[in-house]
């Protein structure tokens, strides 16, 4: 047995041994349990992977995101290996790992019961105590099709091998460009075939190494997504590095259904999406329609404050417009089609504002001494989205965009992305969200326009004022749109889930299409530097996201109901209406609850409404002039006198005061 | 000769009189040099229209409506024979009386040239001079066609002679269901035929009758409307009862073209009609636009005050909602057309926002504890009006209402109605229309749906809400809609012109139509009534009739720039950006004019662009920390200090004050 040398990489780490031929990743990191498997020379490979004379070797621990991948895609297996030993008719299609979790496709006669489900959760558990290990085989086209000739589904992906149909729905993870192979699990002592897969793998060793799963549901699907195609029935699960992991997965999931804002939504009558209007249209009810005001009255007193100036535009234009500007070339998919008149002319609903804005800019010359110029508008969009991405108020097909376009000089460039970034963070911090990351989007050479100069310009001022705010800055190399670099801000919620909010994009292309001008101070004609920016995004999204950040508990500046007065009795009601009227004096939004309810039942309902502030009264509260002052989080302050009862709301609602 | 028994009636006098056969209204008003026609048993005649046994005669005035229409048709006569008697090529078209004035076409080898009008207009003053009679002459069809055989156009009239095509442009005038005419115009000496008209009449004694008149353009325009007919020449003129009046009418005209919101848009840059975009549909720039939001935030606090809900709808819908409103099938015609979708769902523009509103409404169950529910929004609609009509903003194709819709019991509508009717007039008020006259609506019972008693009752109280205000109310017997009652504001302006605004129309189809409905304090099932108001009408029109009402000079508190600053010298700039700093934390609008022009010249600029204040400062000022205070009118105060001035301004502004 020969030498080999091979390099182990852990982190920054890098450490040379020589091992004899034979030697396995599986050897080299003997003992370190949490690794599952190994990226030899670039590739992911299982443990079992013998070594060849200069490899680099890194350890894939479990928890990694490469792990987490490789777990999940293992417990497909085995999930498929169960229901075939419950279901022998069941046919595979295929199974993937997927964010969180996996699925696996299988062609059955009647869908899955959730007894069913139950039934092979604990199949699974008892191949995984089997300890099956999984092993690679690789295998000739031709072989291949005759060890899976009663699994009609493998048989087409074989079909497909190396093919452009390698896209098709998880398919890449079943067969690759390269050699085909048949992953086996084998039965922990004899080695006997148990079952078997066409797949690239990696795998795990053994299905010991599974340490936490779950089976969450069923549904249907077409077979390689596409509606022509068979239905199948998909399972899917989520398994993870320990049980705690798996228990804190369950319960942030069971927390989002909480704080789904469709459901909250309905609950707490903000919105809803009439059937007769279209899919994707929501109407904002009387709740959500205060909160929405509040939300608007404060971007535009923001924006006054910040120098913007507010135009407005019409939701439709001729065509001719979104031929100028270049949309209906590279947007028209996302557009609904248009309206044909009699004059001729098409029109079509605007699926976004800046072309408009560009109008307003040209409409008379400019000057340098008007510049930076920053249209504002609440501009309402509409943008045709397949119906199956539509998702409740974070993605519509109406959208309010609280959208501005800057019209600047290349010199003021930097000190306007400066300043943007500070105002949009400086808005989101005001709505209780305190967790961003930045992503850089820079050119892509291949298919961008514009001088490197100005990309560089532009990029290097992006970096710049993401680095003066001190937040981690994520690159995206190459990802800018042809027209300029761009920074998103993704913001974190109260659960930890990233959402893309608010995009600063620097747009080199449409002031030409537009033949925008400004006279410089020394006369001449030069191009403005436009600015696309939306700091909600769109008011929509900004609120469904809002809903689930704060559960529905919308802090005092933003609920829709800020105070309710609630009586000991029905005597109480005219003490209680005169609190509510000192209230609205300054402003507050609050009501009585006169209902016939009894005490208890009103604090319920008001807690159910999720209302800030309970203000209860009786007797004695009477007699002291005062209130018994109660919070949402259930803690009660009695004999508050009123002036100070209302001295506290006041300010909680003026200072956005989070609680 | 026999005798004949007549009654003169005058006003509400009634005086019989015996007169011989032979006796004229003429000599019945002889003396009365301010008749000039009479109505004979109902019907407009000359004053040499014989009369009959038992005629009820009235003396038509010449500043009466029916007067000057004769006095203008007549008019326009004289016109046409001094075309003829300068251009005998050309032939007569129709010449009818119209608002103000009348219009003749005429069918010339090239268009009239503005000298031209004047040899005309000095044509016809001889004319008037010359003391022709009018006299009137039935002929029968053939004789006419005989007479007028070089006139194409008259023979044209002829054979349309009481048939359904009467009612083509004007022709009624021309020629009526009874016996053909034709108006002589004879020389008053010798009785000669100067010129000769088909005509239905009646027309002044003579020429001389005409006091003052004028001819204001020519323009093109289709022989009876209609693009497949030969293209004319139309002379437009006016025509008044004296000298005086003709004057008076040509400074209004004159300022309301100074006034015209189109001219005045452009020169202030406050909206603009982009050709890209498409007819009617308005952009607004920065300084419209602050007029805008100043006046969005000022409804939006005066409806948050009277107790309004604030919703949002989208502008698109599937075509089902407009089928359950019934609005296809009978405002189709006013409508966009629809976007058809690839899910075969055909999709439209909304044209009014009520049928959502609705959808709110019944979104879940109502209590009567819930009522009266007034649900408003800004609600941007699309109506496909015909490119004729649309005029700046007056007349747009996107219009955004200050709509709301009251869903209320029976009970609660007389006082909703009283109460709306205070909150329009007072919002009115506030922007200094203090002219108002209301008009009321009723039931056509030939058409209309619902129960007589809840016509009454609603009626009935749109009525009394109408008398509290101790205004006038014009009465429109069976003019409602089909639906319901209405009582419409017209706002007369500044220069007394009137304007349709508010509407407030009770509505008792669409709660049926959409099955609205509420639980009763008994727990019975009602239906709600409903009421559609909208208060400026649309926010493009309410602006348009503002900038000509203002002149363009708005009021301090809804300008654009509130406040320049105008240093003597370079010098003083940094002390006025101190007291302009000042003003802006009253959220003043203020800017210091910097630039390289003149004191003088800055003053003329801020003039032109309407600024309510002007704080001038050069070293003496400085020295007293004061400013000159200029006002619009070009009243100037010296050494103000600058706590005074910022008083004064952000008072003026708090109080919307109208200077």
């Amino acid at each position: 047995m020969s030498d080999l040398r091979v390099t182990i990489k852990r982190d920054s780490e890098r450490e040379e041994r020589v091992v004899t031929t034979g030697t396995t990743a599986a050897d080299l990191f003997e003992g370190d349990r949490g690794v599952v498997a190994a990226r030899v020379a670039d590739q992911l490979r299982d443990l079992a992977h013998p070594l060849s004379d200069g490899d680099e070797v890194e350890p894939v621990a479990i928890d990694s995101e490469d792990g987490l991948a490789i777990l999940r895609h293992s417990t497909a297996h085995v999930m498929a290996q169960a229901v075939q030993e419950l279901f022998p008719e069941a046919k595979l299609g295929i199974g993937p790992p997927v964010k969180d979790g996996f699925y696996y496709d299988f062609d059955v006669e009647t869908p899955f019961h959730p007894d069913d489900i139950k039934r092979i959760e604990k199949k699974m558990q008892e191949i995984v105590k089997r300890g099956q290990r999984f092993s690679r085989r690789p295998v000739t086209d031709e072989a291949a099709r005759e060890e899976l000739a009663a699994e009609p589904y493998k048989l087409e992906l074989i079909g497909l091998k190396g093919s452009a149909a390698d896209a098709a729905e998880g398919a890449s993870a079943e067969v690759g460009a390269g050699e085909l192979t048949i992953y086996d699990n084998l039965d922990a002592r004899t080695g006997d075939l148990c079952w078997k897969d066409l797949c690239r793998g990696p795998h795990l060793p053994t299905t010991r190494n599974i340490p936490a799963f779950k089976l969450m549901r069923s549904a249907a699907a077409y077979w390689r997504g596409s509606e022509k195609n068979p239905q199948l029935q998909r399972i899917y699960g989520t398994a993870w590095p320990s049980r705690d992991e798996l228990k804190a997965y369950l319960e942030r999931l069971a927390e989002a259904e909480r704080r789904d804002h469709r459901k909250l939504g309905a609950e707490l009558d903000l919105f809803s999406f009439p059937e007769e209007i279209g899919s994707g249209l929501p109407v904002f009810h009387p709740k959500g329609g205060v909160i929405r005001r509040v939300m608007e009255d404060y971007s535009r007193w923001r924006h006054e404050e910040a120098g913007y100036s507010f135009v407005n535009t019409p939701h439709i234009t001729k065509q001719e417009l979104y031929q100028t500007s270049g949309h209906l070339d590279w947007y028209a998919d996302g557009m609904y089609p248009p309206m044909e008149l009699e004059e001729g002319h098409k029109y079509y609903l605007k699926p976004m504002n800046c072309p408009m804005h560009n109008l307003i800019f040209g409409a008379r010359g400019r000057s340098y001494r008007e510049l930076p110029l920053r249209l504002f508008e609440f501009g309402t969009v509409y943008r045709y989205e397949k119906s199956g991405v539509v998702h409740g108020l974070t993605r519509v097909r109406g959208l309010t965009q609280d959208d501005a376009h800057i019209y600047c000089t290349r010199e003021q460039m930097a000190d306007e992305l400066d300043s943007l970034l500070t105002f949009v963070l400086g808005l989101l911090r005001d709505y209780g969200l305190e967790d961003f990351e930045l992503e850089l989007s820079t050119r892509d050479p291949e298919k961008s326009i514009g001088s490197d100069e100005v990309w560089e310009e532009a990029t290097r001022a992006l970096r710049e004022a993401a680095g003066k705010q001190g937040l981690s800055l994520v690159m995206d190399p190459g990802g800018a749109a042809f027209y300029g670099p761009k920074i998103s801000v993704q913001v974190r919620d109260a659960i930890g889930r990233s959402w893309q909010m608010s995009t600063i994009q620097v747009d080199l292309n449409l002031p030409e299409r537009f033949d925008l001008e400004y006279q410089g101070a020394d006369g001449t004609r030069q191009r403005p530097v436009m600015i696309h920016r939306a700091l909600f995004g769109s008011i929509e999204r900004f609120f469904g996201v809002l809903v689930e950040h704060y559960a529905g508990a919308f802090p005092a500046w933003l609920a829709p109901v800020q105070v309710v007065g609630i009586p000991i009795t029905d005597e109480h009601v005219p003490y209680l209406q005169e609190v509510a009227a000192r209230l609205r004096k300054h402003g507050i939004r609050v009501e009585v609850d006169s209902s016939d309810d009894r005490m208890q039942k009103k604090i319920r309902t008001a807690q159910k409404q999720k209302i800030p502030y309970m203000l209860l009264a009786g007797d004695e509260d009477v007699a002291k002039s005062a209130v018994s002052f109660r919070y949402r989080s259930g803690e009660q302050k009695n004999g508050v006198p009123i002036q100070e009862a209302v001295d506290e709301i006041v300010k909680a609602v003026e200072d956005r005061v989070q609680a």
